[in-house]
């Protein structure tokens, strides 16, 4: 059994069974044991910021690694972005990156570089296998350290010598320990400040935003008074009817600095401590108060569901009863189209167990507001802020849950870095609804060019935020790629496209002119 | 005047006046910079790998750098893959990439990385600026670096506040040394060698690829008898009627073995020594025969047009008279499409001084045989391997000669990484006629597959390297970003749209099923 095959079994007996790739020459023995190793699905993607995407994606839903199998150091560098949202997200991640033969390293040929180096920003684990002897248990290894709590990405570089030469066969899944529970005192810390009466609030992240976690946090809030919060920056958050609900910071500095200006105390659990997205001139990086003292309960690699079931005993507060989001209905808003129409259809449609990727940017804001009482789902945001997310997103998410509808909430600004993520839905037949919002323009950074102080823009200034000239037409790209696509012109229009592409069972875009 | 605005008027100083972007929040200060610096022309795409490919097409078509302006990490992230190119190339360029405040990093905000991590595999010089006050001589270095002799890539990062923070006004251009003559040794050795009569080669590649260099190289050649070889992988060369041909060595290694088996002698002129472009079991990575000395005359950081010269003179050459290529007309091929058929069509219609930009691939290999007798022309091939390279070239080289016809030549597979330059096109109306061949598949890889004896492949193996479930539809993708586009079914079809995107004055796409 050569190394590549080898590391194929390996990855399957560490459990890792699904593969988004882009292969080229130096993948083509990954490629050739496929056929050997039915238990790995491998999905095809046309460009590597779909491959690491879909991986981000999957993994927040599956909460497992999948494999990426990337060609080189540009196939890597394609797939940069996507990682960085990833490494946010703190998603594992198992990424295979082909390299040219150990032998042949030496010789510089045109396609050689540093992929190491290219790997390095954005791997929490890295090794280039030796030889093929060494493909199995490295591959283990990586996964290991993929799963590593609270998820990371490894990237194993595969020269290809070390895939077609004979290897061990598969090696024996590497222990991943459990996260460990936070030092006694930082819960009796936390205990003391919640105890205390001033004005607290719990600032929650990864694990602590699930079902779980939010119920403990919940018992929490109901017997201290403390508020709970969510960074504006989050992977993935459990929400609607029947769940704790959380507010996240809102992301404008302003806001952030008004929401958060009576705390006294944050306690961080999994989260970092809150600070603005970007620098403006004359305003603060640090959103909590001056005076105000953050405290962590848990730190992200910590167990969070663990701590915060601790800490409610420490508080006596397991059975205190948690607040819940009553559900509630409303009718479908119709005539012409709105930013709170848009959120009323998506709180009218928005399916029971439905996964929503959020990349919607300025025409989103009022989404979450409008959709806290709908049925419970996943909310799926962007955790890094690299835009070019949301679609390849959906793809790994509908592939970890072929059962689930995806709902795709798209910028069409974001959405152009990566619309061949739209190929593979139609490919693979996911149950992905795409909903595209066509301002034809960069509008958060008109936004953000007056927010940092630079003047009124010119027209020279303003056609680098502007995209409508040409307009896009998403309907013609979707259809390019196999997707079934229409236009909205109105609510009625958006309403009807959305629920028959939610119906379908496949994947369909909708394209919104605002 | 802030530093955004000093560094723009630095460019502008050191003869920088294009600027190929996707801009972010952290570059909001240089766009509006632009409105105050008119002397900067900046082009706008909606995906960084747009971006650095124009660069690179500018590069090796104006002979001086463009800048491109990149947002942070994941921005140039997106950009490596073209940046792997031009850094083979040795195309000049200049990347300005936006950071977070220097205040603003220590608090790691989403977007926060390792910008430097990021740019080191593919920047030979390298910065990120201190100051507001330091920025305009950090840019006039940078633009010094990319004009080193024979071309280099620069990555000056610009953390916001030294954006916007008082400067210093434009910095004056830093003197850039022009390339030396090689030692007169090297000279020496290689004009002995070229007297001895045994079987020699010179490799040439840079700018030993373009009129003057090849007309130096054919008098060499008819004074000694040596063969003209360029490698496969090059970034532009000049051919045609009334130049001197020069033999591309084949991609194959098999065909590279047979072509170079004769030789006793390669001389070096600005070019690496012939490997195989892939490592393949049993294979050698040399491809030079055994015994046969590789000697250098001029390394690519050297005047190679210089060292031809010198050689022409040691040989007492520079009035021998070199082999032109003669003009030799083909009339119009018609019916079904074949690989022949379309080599015709290119033939018969490439014009005089046009560009042609190529990465069909597989689908291409007949064309340089085919069009070596038609008018001048440049050619501009894949010098890295990195695809998704044609569409953005032809962006940078359109916008570098403006009074140029581009054809760009591209892969179906190939095109998917960077389709997104259609939209610049249309939005510049740059003219540029591209031809996607569309076989549906990765067929390059399918050889490679065989070629490393991974065996005869099975579906699921297959399915990684077809693309054609669903088929991409690239008559809509090219309308859905405003490129008029149609589909040829046969040469005719071929040659009256080809013919007609030429005369168009506009951008256009020809999709042509294979």
């Amino acid at each position: 059994m050569n190394g590549a095959e080898s590391l194929a079994r390996t990855l399957v007996a560490s459990g890792v069974d699904t593969c988004f790739t882009n292969p080229g020459t130096s993948e083509m023995h990954f490629v050739a044991a496929l056929d050997r190793v039915p238990e790995i699905r491998c999905v095809l993607a046309l460009f590597e910021g779909v491959v690491t995407g879909a991986a981000d994606g999957y993994g927040r839903m599956a909460e497992k690694p999948a494999a990426t199998l990337l060609h080189l150091a540009p196939g890597l560098g394609n797939g940069l972005a996507n990682l960085h949202n990833a490494s946010r997200a703190r998603s594992p991640i198992v990424n295979v990156v082909g390299d040219h033969a150990t032998y042949h390293k030496q010789y510089d040929a045109p396609l050689n570089a540093d992929i190491e180096g290219v790997a390095r920003p954005y791997s929490k684990w890295l090794r280039t296998s030796p030889s093929a002897k060494a493909v199995a248990a490295d591959g283990a290894e990586a996964v290991a350290a993929a799963k590593k709590a609270p998820g990371q990405i490894a990237t194993l570089i595969l020269p290809a010598d070390t895939a077609w030469n004979e290897g061990t066969g598969p090696a024996a899944p590497v222990a991943v320990p459990p996260p460990a529970l936070p030092p006694a005192d930082a819960i009796e810390r936390a205990a003391r400040i919640l105890r205390s009466g001033k004005p607290a609030a719990v600032v929650l992240a990864g694990a602590a935003l699930r079902r779980k976690g939010l119920e403990l946090a919940g018992r929490i809030a109901a017997a201290t008074g403390a508020q709970l919060l969510a960074p504006y920056s989050i992977g993935r958050i459990e929400r609607g009817a029947g769940l704790v609900p959380v507010e996240r910071i809102p992301y404008p500095v302003d806001q952030a600095l008004e929401r958060l200006k009576h705390l006294a105390h944050v306690i961080l659990v999994g989260a970092t401590p809150p600070v603005a997205f970007f620098a403006y001139p004359e305003k603060p990086s640090v959103v909590t108060p001056p005076g105000c003292e953050v405290s962590v309960l848990a730190r992200p690699e910590e167990d969070l569901v663990g701590a915060l079931d601790a800490l409610a005993g420490a508080l006596d507060a397991r059975r205190a009863e948690p607040k819940l989001q009553p559900r509630e209905t409303t009718a479908l808003p119709a005539g012409a189209v709105s930013f709170a129409g848009i959120g009323g259809v998506v709180a009218a449609l928005l399916p029971e167990n439905g996964i929503v990727v959020d990349e919607s940017i300025t025409s989103g804001r009022a989404l979450l507001a409008m959709t806290k009482a709908t049925p419970p789902h996943d909310w799926l945001a962007n955790p890094g802020g690299s835009i070019g997310m949301a679609l390849p997103l959906a793809v790994g998410a509908a592939t970890a849950c072929p059962e689930r509808k995806v709902l795709a909430l798209e910028g069409d600004g974001s959405g152009m870095y990566t619309l061949q993520a739209l190929w593979t839905m139609a490919r693979e037949n996911l149950k992905v609804t795409s909903v595209v919002f066509a301002n034809r323009t960069y509008n958060i950074l008109k936004g953000e060019l007056a927010n940092v102080g630079a003047g009124n823009p010119g027209r020279r200034a303003l056609d680098m935020l502007e995209i409508g000239r040409p307009d896009l037409d998403w309907v013609s790209l979707a259809r390019g790629m196999g997707v079934p696509a229409a236009r909205a012109e109105t609510l009625e229009d958006l309403a009807r496209l959305v629920s028959a592409g939610l119906a379908s069972g496949g994947p369909s875009l909708v394209e919104l002119p605002l």
